[in-house]
């Protein structure tokens, strides 16, 4: 842009001078202590990330065991959990602590979220005082390794279809759980093909021949290494990574358990066998139980992003010392990081991740204030924690993503080098592969997102039937969510920020922040009230639901898409407006319409079919992009070193130097 | 479409019935037997893939050696080479062989072509007879493996600026090989960590003081499975796939090789120390030299088609199996390809992986024309093997990234099941990802193609200088460039096509391949003119041509991907017209129209912005590709099916049945 066209050369602008410890003071926030812990522990533990290489299955499985108790002596783990039991008492921190982890081995992450966050999560969500007696300071210590026993072979995303099944048997006060068919047998469960001692069940609660839909139960499945009776024990065997965790499969034939073994803080049974709970519509009860384990999504999604930042901190300073080719001078070979191309490769993604990562920042402060709020949640505070479901959801989705398209073009951007084990992306693209898929399908999470987006809160969450999310989206009250967004309004708020309109400068104003959000909030809303039309038009022709969906589905998830994405702008661009006005704003400036930019270019196709860019427009936004990648490129190695991976986690000796 | 449009539903026309053991027919070609011999020894040596899993490196190593040379006995990996050296005498018949075998184990795949493919290719093409009595028929038994040793540490895509030397000295009348600085150590050489004995090395021959540039020398490396004298060779260790292959690093201190160690097809020195080359031009001589290496690129391209083969049969079959959710029915879940975006997700990718197909099947042809035509290129066939260097560069580069692309979404679309060692998309996605790197990075093969494309082939060709790539497209003539693209005819015959015009009827033709092939003939001739005349534009202006080139080098990207992608169309195009009118005419002809639209609809944006896609016709090309996928959703197994992969190379069996 600067050197083919007629606009003056922005470039000529000084770039920033980024102060690299600053701006990892503004990353880090709240929480600086406690990654500054887990980056010291992670050096201190490096040797794992070769063990990981070296060791046998076996011997890794116990290597990694072993680390995780060993940091959660640090009090690195237990930061979620009540003081009383040894925890912290601080769920932010737990989660900044859990996200930092992913700049090690992944392995160690995911037993940590394995033990920590699903088996300790559960008991302390889903349990009341007698299990958080009875388990939780042995489990914040790890000397009680528990695993989370929800995943069928036969459903994953469908959790209210498990068929597990726990009968209440009143002669004897025992609930007796059973693998009913084959497909039922709990599969991928991390800790219990090795681990874990006991196992929170996720099963259908049956009583006085009443099935009242799935509930969790305390079950000892191992004593001394051996399985319990009646508890059959199989490995899953070797996977694509995380091989340090012991994923295996789980099956019950008539197991009993204490009637004191349902996690019973939403819903209980009386010894004489009748069934309470506060909460009377089944599916309400059933959400509320798993809304309290959202966590571990905000937890995989902040993992996710920091996982990127790994493999963007070795591809970056790679790039900033790689030389190949001469281009400009016939002495010295070219940087990498000097090629256009390579520039618009990497730093959008460098772009995204500061973007992400504010993002996180927003859903993780949403948890803590709304867990730390009150013992209880009640009606008040449901609209709450349906927006952080939501936005806890839609996070975890698109950082995951974001995870794997990141480390892989880091991989190929770092060449034959970036094959080898040494330098970090054959783990790093391994073990997170899994993140798009384990605590929600990414894309199953979008069409929740969808959801929430389409159904009336107040009225209509309550009423889901037993057809799951499918049904929730096409039974819903279309009208309301037509009415509700203001298309209309956000188009003329667009058009406002056009100087001259669409006919005029097709440059102008291109870096106004406020004209990216309204371009993402049009975007998010049309789309919202296009899906909500199709699925009315479908029904009132009436077309199968069912059908209905299928025909709309790639519509449903590109507007949950939207709205993260705008979510995630409107994080960057409020986190920006808060800073001072130095240098490091400057260049978080930068990267915020980086962010924003290129996020409009890549879907600038729908934005034209929609009426909401010229031609000229969208060419002189994909202009702005090349620009903004040049100006970045200079303080693009400050940007990745603010991300503060300690150099141990980097390896990759020959490649960052 | 057919559900929420006013269009007449074409989904209710049967859908065809494929015949598949005719479709496999079609896919196979005139190499059917040489493809089922491949199949059998898959079959046979089915353990592989668990080896694969659960011997150390080390020993896998000696497994897949053990594998490779008795896959040889059976002449499966000797089709290139000479009959009279115990070869085939088919080059054609070893790339359908080479293609085949991605099927399985892919460090079985690359050792094969690491010992017949760059190792015996460069005895072959680069060798003269001499050569050819020393080596080949130990070489095609496996009896004497070597390695190719061209890729430095320091120089991977800018071979011409290797750092190893070799100087003539007349007295002995030998060549000293040395490695003149650290990042010339030969690295990632494959077969050098353990089997090789000898390497074909490159280095830049010197000859009484003067350089003559990047030529190749056959040198002992390794006696008794000890180093030779002089020579260090380390192990490149773990990598993230192919561990199978033994990949090293060679350095060279001194070593000396007689004078009829140099591989002198192209050129030689004489006894008292004179350098004789019948071509003159240096940098046409060594693209001439590199040019006979081609065959690896069109192996490569198509071994990365089959990997995604793979995936998308285990993928396909097993969202024809699965159930998740109800959605029509509330008594069954439904099945995961009934869902509109897992069609979406997987089924242009089924149709993209049949026209990559097609496009190999012309470039395989093509290098069987040009290789088998004549032992000596002469300047008569010149413009026939630029042409294939260019199409092998692109299909290579678009054949291996589908791979990477389709196994990841493939895994994905297999949630946590895919996730297993023993689904095979572990294995596939580690071992695969290096397809884009190696046989040339990706990026610069594209960058090559398109310097063919901006080159005058005639005239400018020769004239190449030092500084490589680079200045090639900035230093070329651009005026003759924008002469040659007939953007402007090209528009013409995209309108005629548009019944109505574009004001018209936005449904109108989008089935007819004329139409296709016209708006991927158009972008590409636009893009292509709109590329040279940003470089003359930044060239008059003085600029430094590096800068300039960076400034435009996604722009080249572009174009050349345009050219390839529409070379895939034609391939695909002349294919099913060729067909009889039957049945598997019709399932191709859909996956034809599904190939092109989705392609179309990928880059929209581009169409509209160049006034070849109005608003409307964007979003009929949208729907459109929505209904071909739901088309081609019955008849997606048998599809699958037709690729004929033996179903112990799908392993998966809880995922296929």
């Amino acid at each position: 842009m600067a050197l083919l066209n007629a606009a003056p050369p922005q470039t000529s602008a000084a770039p920033p001078e980024v102060d690299v410890p600053a701006l990892t003071a503004v990353l880090d926030g709240r929480y600086a202590a406690v990654r500054d812990l887990v980056r010291t522990n992670l050096a201190e533990y490096a040797d794992i990330l070769v063990d990981a290489e070296e060791l046998s299955i076996d011997d890794f499985r116990e290597r990694v065991k072993d680390v995780v108790v060993e940091m959660a002596a640090t009090g690195q783990t237990g930061m979620g959990f009540p003081e009383e039991y040894g925890g912290g008492g601080d769920i932010g921190a737990s989660v900044a602590a859990f996200e930092t982890l992913a700049y090690g081995d992944l392995s160690v992450l995911v037993k940590v979220g394995v033990q920590f966050g699903l088996f300790g999560g559960a008991v302390l969500q889903l349990g009341t005082k007698r299990h958080h007696d009875a388990y939780l300071a042995d489990l914040v210590t790890g000397r009680l390794m528990g695993c989370f026993a929800m995943t069928e072979s036969g459903h994953g995303s469908n959790v209210q279809a498990l068929g597990t099944v726990a009968t209440y048997d009143p002669a004897a006060q025992e609930f007796v759980i059973t693998t009913t068919r084959d497909d039922a047998r709990k599969d991928y469960i991390g800790n219990a093909a090795k681990h874990a001692d006991v196992a929170v069940v996720f099963a259908q609660l049956e009583v006085g021949g009443t099935s009242q839909g799935v509930h969790a139960f305390v079950v000892p499945i191992r004593r001394d290494g051996r399985a319990c009776p009646g508890v059959r024990i199989e490995d899953d065997g070797r996977k694509m990574g995380l091989n340090g965790v012991d994923n295996g499969r789980l099956w019950f034939d008539g197991v009993r358990v204490p009637r004191t073994a349902l996690l019973n803080r939403f819903a209980d049974v009386t010894p004489d066998g009748t069934y309470e709970s506060r909460i009377e519509n089944p599916n309400r009860r059933f959400f509320t139980m798993l809304g309290t384990l959202v966590q571990g999504r905000v937890c995989v999604g902040g993992a996710g992003i920091n996982a990127a930042k790994v493999a963007l901190a070795i591809a970056v300073k790679y790039a900033d010392r790689r030389r190949q080719f001469e281009a400009r001078s016939e002495d010295e070979e070219e940087l990498l990081l000097d090629y256009g191309l390579h520039q618009r490769r990497l730093l959008p993604l460098v772009a995204r991740t500061y973007a992400l990562h504010f993002a996180q920042e927003v859903v993780a402060g949403q948890l803590h204030a709304v867990f730390s709020d009150t013992d209880t949640p009640d009606e008040e505070d449901d609209q709450a924690r349906r927006e952080l479901e939501s936005r806890a959801a839609g996070t975890k989705a698109l950082g995951t993503w974001h995870a794997t398209r990141t480390i892989q073009e880091c991989r190929e951007a770092c060449g034959g080098a970036g094959y080898l084990a040494v330098n970090r992306f054959a783990a790093l693209k391994a073990d997170s592969d899994i993140f798009t898929t384990f605590e929600g399908d990414n894309n199953v999470l979008l069409q929740l997102v969808a959801k929430g987006l389409l159904t009336d809160y107040a009225s209509d969450f309550e009423d889901l039937d037993q057809l799951g999310m499918v049904r929730f989206v096409t039974g819903m009250a279309v009208e309301t969510i037509v009415e509700r967004t203001s298309v209309h309004k956000v188009l003329e708020r667009v058009r406002d920020l056009l100087p001259g309109g669409d006919e005029g400068d097709s440059e102008a104003g291109l870096l106004d922040p406020d004209y990216h959000l309204a371009m993402l909030r049009f975007r998010e809303e049309h789309l919202l009230a296009g899906v909500a039309r199709r699925l009315k038009r479908g029904i009132d022709q009436g077309a199968n639901p069912g059908e209905v969906f299928s025909t709309v589905q790639d519509h449903v998830v590109a507007a949950a898409r939207a709205h993260v994405e705008r979510l995630v702008l409107e994080a960057f661009v409020a986190k920006v407006a808060a800073l001072p006005e130095d240098d490091n704003r400057v260049a978080l400036t930068l990267l915020r319409d980086l962010f924003a930019l290129s996020t409009i270019e890549a879907d600038r196709a729908w934005f034209m079919e929609h009426g909401r860019l010229t031609v000229q427009r969208s060419k002189a936004i994909s202009r702005a992009v090349g620009e903004l990648c040049r100006r970045v490129r200079p303080i693009a190695s400050d940007l990745v070193d603010a991300w503060a991976v300690p150099p141990e986690m980097l390896r990759s000796p020959e490649l960052v130097g």
